[in-house]
């Protein structure tokens, strides 16, 4: 019988791939064909590490990192995916300047990428300049190959901005995809994204924006549920509406956690920060205001307290399909008795979904190195294929 | 006639492993004949270092070190053995939270593993948690891997915890055995691990319990001397006890170094802190109560300053066999008029013995190579003596 | 036609290496024949590199970086010759203590390098201090070598002391080399080293320094201009003169820009604190002074501030050879109305020059990982000859 890992590569080998040079993002700056086949060969190469074959395609290269807010889950994944690859870790550590621009990014992205064959950067903290500033350095980036200083332009990918975290997003899509079968079994499926209470306070939009900016894509009927005040970027709902009328999907916009649960086949609950609140969060940020940052967060917490009816439990839990919706977290979650008093989940449900949590994560190493391994290696597909044929 | 390092091969191969995916925690957790294939197959990878053959086993994957404290020479043997296997270093911070169990130790565990092979931990200021929290670690990725989160569990292995410090004893065994000229020539021999007085306060128990723990299996007759209060786990010295029946050898407390020192072999004199004081501080460092650590650390360098006698110099190392006992130190030594007014050892006996205690600390990153390189390579040995015949 | 990088490999051939196993710690310690040889062998890696053809020279082994001072740029030009060679890059974090010297030099030097094959230090904040430190740990590799402790003994590379930056003048060499066609072309050519306004304070003098110590050997005709007071250190000042008078170069001291830019080919306007300042500073430091910094900062910042007049700008440019001198910087620059009100050059001329300031260093990659192929691959021409037959 033919390997697993086969029916992938088959897939993929169906796909033209663009992705040769290119940074990625947005999820929705590229296209359907291309984000399918990102899914397939990092199936691919899931596979690969599982059966012990390394998919190593560089002697040496360096991958660099820019973590502009702290992460543990995403660097590891960034780590492991650029050492997959055979390319070296640097991390530049940036010091205490959170928001660099203008002369200071042209020249240093310049002055890394010598010898650089991507550039991961995580920078989620400021509405309107996370993804600024990675535009930023990919076009400092074009003018330094352009006039040969560097041989080869890196290409960057978004490892979370304030717009989009695309390769959560696509490991939340690969692991439905998993789950469910295939991507064409996502068709018409309920997928819940709502809002869920936490005692911390200025989480990012971008894992919901993600969502539905993905999953509307696939066919899926997405609800996006948040009490009021916590909307998302208004341009990314557009995005998702847009994108649910192309694919005969669905999307819509509910008020209450129980709206979005019922009937639903995956529920998302999460917590962020209102859309309204990190704009101004970004103002007193940006002055280095204090005392306003602290009112700020006194006021919006008392907000969310309002809400802490916003939690998954098994009671909400049973409004969904049979009961048995899967239930999806980027993790950490908040989890009520567990890791704070009352948060996004019960210690039951979370409990009983722990494991599945993991295997979703568990696709972000392959992810990674699927993009990275489109972005950067010639003829991809005949070369991961000489690789299957070793098993 | 053949290379040295035959012979060290010949004795490999005499044993059979039985690493293969395990973990490393505490030397007395593995046979004797398993201790024996460390050292053999360390003494193989130095030799093909020394010769210039590389005994890289793997095109990628990650070392992970977790310091809970700090560590220079302990990183760098760790950064050493990973690189010199093929594996990528990567470190976890995990900044302040001091001791993180349950839930976040559980997820973090495989978080951080997707693509791991070895994972190395330093946790050695808290009596009762070092130890624990590794096995929480190991805990948590036979789940990962059991359910299918991890394709491979990766192996831990200690880098010190608050019980033992195996590759620390292992390294000073190492050198006696080439000091001496083989283990059997161990027999017999008398050994002295004492307190020896420092300026500084708190030092972990972890190393003489390690040597206690050891050295008493190959047939040593082990003194361990402190004063009245210095005691250590009493389950260590159970341990040794036990040890010193099984092998023939013999295992005694004495109370004064000058009693350890006669006749003696080899001599191992160095500071550590008093269990009952690591107790209360465990205890004082979990309440965060920093007025009771300092008072404790004030009450506790007044008691070590009636001790100041406890200093290994010319006059006590003529007590030992010849006045010639080989002395051992696990670096850096508190050297008086140094590196601090009073200390563990006199200068002029620390240069004595300055470049063998360095050819002491060498073995540490090939005795890490070997535990890593049995614990994750397939027929190791097989694998080794291919190299062994490119000499 | 024949690879421009034959040219390169041809001059390569045509001269004797001698670096192997050794430092590379003040450019004028080594003859004009190895470094025209560093030049070479930088311009046919960089060619490698640009074909894409990997020049990885090992399999494992580490490059140990020790940062005594920030650096972003001089850390990536390290870390990404160190992936280029195959080397696995381990920073060493000395924490607080700026100046270890002693028995912690000798001890640490020695238990970072069982498996190191290079170690690049930046120590430039201390006059006296830098140079001396890296001669410190040569000797503490060079004694554990000769007793065994080390199977190799790595070399040591200045990334820049308080004496010189030999990576670079170097990298400033081979874009002149680049600039002008060839080294034989320098002959005759002017270039002025001249110091510029700075609203910072105590940046060090080893750029001038370096520069001045290695553009005399090849014919160039140097001036040297600074505001009185701000000297460099005598013996290198002594180091140009009689380099310049070996290769029918010149070196002479201006005390205006003007003066040296008038006729010049190439211009390196940069602000460096005066010696005697440093002297005083590194006393201060050294007693940890922090009044007493605070005040000599004061002092020195009125006493610049006299000569803001001293910036690069168009006037100045246009006094130079047909007013299209090349502008050299080792970057960051202080620019005027750009990163400060005003500093050592100004916006126009500064966004003139920005490319070619980024090609120049774009070489520096590429002489790190020249000089460590030097210093560490046996047979280095043949093995690189090797690889450019792959062209």
């Amino acid at each position: 019988m033919a390997h697993p890992v086969e029916q992938h590569l088959a897939d993929l080998r169906a796909r033209k791939t663009d992705l040769l040079h290119r940074d990625f993002l947005l999820t929705w700056e590229h296209s359907r064909e291309q984000i399918e086949a990102v899914l397939s060969l990092a199936a691919v190469l899931k596979g690969l590490h599982q059966a012990g074959v390394s998919y190593r395609a560089f002697e040496t290269g360096l991958a660099i990192s820019i973590f502009r807010d702290n992460s543990t889950r995403t660097r590891f994944s960034f780590a492991s995916a650029a050492n997959a690859l055979g390319l070296g870790l640097c991390d530049l550590d940036e010091g205490k300047s959170q928001i660099a621009h203008g002369e200071t990014v042209r020249e240093t992205a310049n002055m890394i990428s010598f010898l650089a064959e991507v550039i991961g950067i995580r920078d989620d903290m400021f509405l309107g300049e996370g993804n600024r500033y990675m535009r930023e350095v990919g076009a400092a980036l074009t003018e330094g190959a352009g006039a040969g200083v560097l041989h080869r332009r890196p290409s960057i990918i978004n490892l979370q901005c304030d717009v989009d975290h695309p390769t959560q997003s696509l490991a939340d899509l690969a692991w439905l995809k998993e789950h469910f079968g295939s991507l064409d079994q996502l068709r018409g499926r309920k997928l819940a994204m709502t809002w869920a209470y936490s005692p911390s306070y200025g989480k990012p939009l971008s894992v919901p924006q993600g969502v539905i900016g993905l999953m509307t894509r696939f066919g899926m009927e997405v609800t996006l549920a948040h009490p009021e005040g916590y909307g998302l970027i208004p341009e990314v709902l557009e995005i998702a509406k847009k994108n649910a009328t192309e694919s005969g999907g669905k999307f819509r916009v509910a008020t209450s956690m129980e709206e979005a649960f019922r009937g639903a086949d995956v529920v998302y609950p999460k917590s962020w920060a209102p859309y309204q609140v990190m704009q101004r969060r970004t103002q007193l940020l940006q002055k280095g205001d204090k005392p306003g940052l602290s009112a700020l967060e006194k006021e919006c917490l008392a907000n969310s307290a309002r809400f802490v009816d916003w939690q998954c439990d098994r009671a909400k839990m049973s409004l969904t399909r049979d009961g048995k919706a899967l239930y999806l977290h980027c993790l950490p979650a908040d989890i009520s008795g567990v890791s704070c008093q009352r948060g996004e989940v019960s210690a039951e449900v979370f409990e009983q979904y722990r494991i599945p949590t993991y295997r979703q994560a568990g696709y972000k190493p392959f992810v990674i190195s699927a993009i990275m391994y489109l972005a950067r290696v010639k003829d991809p597909v005949a070369r991961v294929a000489a690789l299957v044929g070793r098993l």
